[in-house]
């Protein structure tokens, strides 16, 4: 299933993607897609409606965020090879953490403002994890049966806050709107493998970053495994788990965004996403 | 007033101190201590309660998080001169910011379970700063009028992790039981200047740390202010604000916690909190 959620920022509806790509809107069955709904038992309930039945989504609505009430927003760094040696980090030898403000969660095509005093905005193409299970120290092999589904994501960046601003990495990924995620979740029973993912990523039609999940450090099994060895992963969790290379910090000179930027995103079966800079 | 909530874990209800200090349960009246209780409009309407026609609390019952729906559990670190030295790290330009896992916060006198495998388990006393209103790149001078109040907490961490496995302290602050807060949240009309509060923390009886808020680098305004320029910060968001010097870290050799410590922690106004290291 490809789930979505539409309408306005704060009051957005639950729909699913049909069999012919079309958008159904769920919200006479569903109050909203909260993360109780990833529970594999509910998942399961909703492949019980028949999408045909339930009434199209106008072309042209807002998406938001997949599911609403995430608690946790969790990004591992420096994932593939290539974009830790074009930012000049050490290839890790465990994987780097990072938390993302909840704040900064935005829908796929939302624009994304750039704060004032903002000179260094960057660009992330990644796969993003959302959990379907509370993960408290699992391991490797069991790891994906706490996964839910998968996402495209846009771990949108300010490198001089990153980088220049006194340590933790947090700073520079946490503004409103730094976090657009979707358009889909796609669950579990589409994506058998999500080491097999495309990514690309194009700035005003440029294509930027083209590479595929297969080239993770860390594969999703892993991080999960991993993450839950130092924290409880809840339901709705979202884990964004690095970008390839390709990114402005990796140009030389780099390149910044700026105002009128528009950033196109791609992720095969995830779909995709496309964000005007301001 | 000091609020509180009581009962198992997950299954908290509210209760404020009355005059006496005899714990009353405000359950009859309202459901939870959510964030949106923390409006200075809502907490102004607490006052209207006549307290000791509430029932008493029993005597002994668990103490929960002050306020519950917490979504974003932040910390600075080395935000006392001497804690940075006893770390061997310098004196911050700006303040550190880190995350801990939401799923670490805990109840003030809750046990500590030291995750297997963990050989640096470490303490620190330090003061809360809790939310009351959405706060997006506010001033220093405005920024105590977004604060519903204070409490008491302990960013226990795990310095192995925190340090030497790659990067990104959240690993090290993170994990189940890691962030008691309480035993209150105290409203701010009881505390006008939150840089008078005195902090001390023994294990096994040992004085380790004892310091005031007076002796932070970055003030909680500037915390505020500073930390509202890099994400939006909400209702009910916890700050813990660094700790004074008197780590485990700090000693020559460094001590670490073991199974049957017993930490205890005061912050006057605040009040008292004690964990047991298992």
């Amino acid at each position: 299933m490809k789930l979505f959620r539409f309408g306005a920022p704060g009051a957005e509806k639950p729909g699913a993607v049909d069999a012919r790509g079309q958008l159904r809107d769920l919200s006479l069955l569903i109050t909203d897609f909260t993360p109780d709904w990833l529970a594999p038992e509910k998942l399961a309930a909703l492949t019980a409606i028949d999408l045909e039945k339930m009434p199209l989504v106008s072309e042209g609505t807002r998406l938001g965020t997949p599911i609403g009430g995430i608690r946790q927003f969790i990004a591992i760094g420096l994932n593939y090879r290539k974009h830790a040696e074009e930012s000049g980090m050490e290839i890790p030898k465990e994987p780097v953490v990072f938390n993302k403000a909840l704040t900064s969660l935005a829908g796929p095509n939302d624009d994304v403002t750039l704060p004032a005093g903002s000179v260094a905005g960057d660009w992330e193409v990644e796969l993003g994890v959302i959990m379907g299970r509370t993960a408290r120290r699992v391991s490797v092999d069991e790891a994906l049966s706490f996964v839910a589904g998968y996402c495209l994501a846009d771990d949108v960046s300010e490198r001089d806050w990153q980088a220049k601003r006194n340590g933790q990495w947090v700073k520079g990924k946490s503004f409103d709107g730094f976090g657009p995620i979707g358009p889909w979740l796609v669950t579990t029973d589409e994506i058998q493998d999500p080491q097999t993912i495309p990514l690309e990523l194009s700035v005003n039609g440029t294509v930027m970053q083209k590479s595929s999940t297969a080239d993770m450090i860390f594969p999703v099994a892993y991080i999960v495994a991993y993450l839950s060895q130092f924290m409880t992963l809840l339901p709705g969790d979202v884990i964004i788990t690095g970008t390839p290379e390709g990114v402005g910090l990796g140009m030389k000179p780099p390149r910044h965004l700026k105002h009128g930027d528009v950033i196109t995103l791609s992720g095969g079966i995830l779909g995709t996403q496309q964000q005007r800079i301001l």
